[in-house]
């Protein structure tokens, strides 16, 4: 399992007329929670679009438990739970507020998608070398 | 059932470097398809909300199937297939391009919400009314 | 002159906690109203950028005086008032109410560049001739 | 003169298939940079706004220099330049990549408004005081 933690402050135009973080933003905090996940991995997805291979989202799901409001302080937990394999990539971001109440839950599903040969691919070697000491190590010891 | 039809012009600001309609705006698109579903049901959400009644989103799944791209003319069709019981209403999504390809499938749940007393109520009667039509006039002429 | 007017009614994800059309959000109103513009007089914003020529905008001003609300349906006024020459091309935007008020006024500035040679360039010649009928036809005549 | 930075990493949702951070959300990097401004200050814009007055925007002026790209880590510099007198205050944005190189300026100038009252007002004390330091300090040594 890997778990990152990024911290996002809500912004006034991310806010909407009923006063909270509009609910259509929450993706975009996941897609701030996976690329500091990446990171944190040693793995830039900017590098990594940059030689073809896009990460497409295909598939969310999101739950809505409390409002986030403007200048709150939120912390997006990101974790990869298991490791991928084939295309796909799973990850889970949990969203909390500073007075650590659970604000929402979201689960995203990407792709590794080369964009020349416009089909999917297996996830690359790199990325499964970053993400590898954090699922085989116990099995390794065994 | 009721089915409502919305058009929607990908912006180039919805766009990301993909060359995608960004994967987290897809949720404003279901909001303005729901809205309209909402009009041509003679209900306006702005008036609702002017009452008191807010309708926050509870829950949200979202699939992609193919992209949609800058200054495509999206179809949003808007299904209800249930005639909401108690405070909860749930909104089926179909994004559709000018192929009438499928792009994307989205399904939302939002609550009834009193924003003066802090907590969920049942369906107001004046939605209830304008929905009916829709469901139970096969059950009443048998 | 050329003008051009398109319709865009305010979604709630565009409000923010003060109950307005967030001010950011104009600059993809009047992004609308230009691509709409360039459409009318025969010009496929689309088109022109897979061509290798895209429009960044280099300027921007905006006056707001009066607030946009949720469900307002907006008309974008889009005027060209002079012929472009060199590589800029000027666009007043306006936006009206229902009840016909000013809300906003902004101009954008836009410069044609050459995205493979990393370069302005001059105005394309298919748009020069689709905007020159709305400026010099009077000049011709004399 | 009243300078603050924030830092702001661009996601990937802000971009557009330009592969630019979309021109329109700049608007929203010097919101946050304002905010943060008002933060160090001793003020919180989020208290401000529960005591009545709100802070809209009455005009904007942009220049684009240079694009900024997804993950750029971008340092906005928010100035105040003059001590706000009558209704106004004027904020100056400036944004600066990981080489310092400036990619765009932004002066955006605000009004206090008494929601209740539906009126202007003069700048509240309580903000007064905190950047009376930066601007009258000199002047009172004389």
């Amino acid at each position: 399992m890997y778990i990152s933690e990024t911290k996002i402050r809500v912004r006034y135009g991310e806010t909407d007329q009923m006063g909270y973080l509009y609910y259509g933003n929450y993706a975009q905090y996941y897609e701030v929670g996976r690329t500091d996940a990446f990171r944190s991995l040693g793995v830039s997805y900017r590098e990594l679009e940059a030689t073809g291979i896009m990460m497409p989202v295909v598939e969310l799901q999101v739950q809505y438990f409390r409002p986030a409001y403007y200048d709150d302080l939120i912390t997006v937990r990101t974790t990869i739970k298991e490791m991928p394999t084939g295309s796909k990539i799973i990850f889970h971001s949990a969203l909390f507020n500073e007075a650590e109440k659970l604000l929402n839950k979201g689960i995203s599903t990407l792709v590794f998608y080369n964009n020349q040969e416009k089909k999917k691919v297996t996830i690359p070697h790199q990325i499964e070398q970053c993400l590898a000491p954090y699922f085989f190590t116990q099995q390794e010891s065994k």
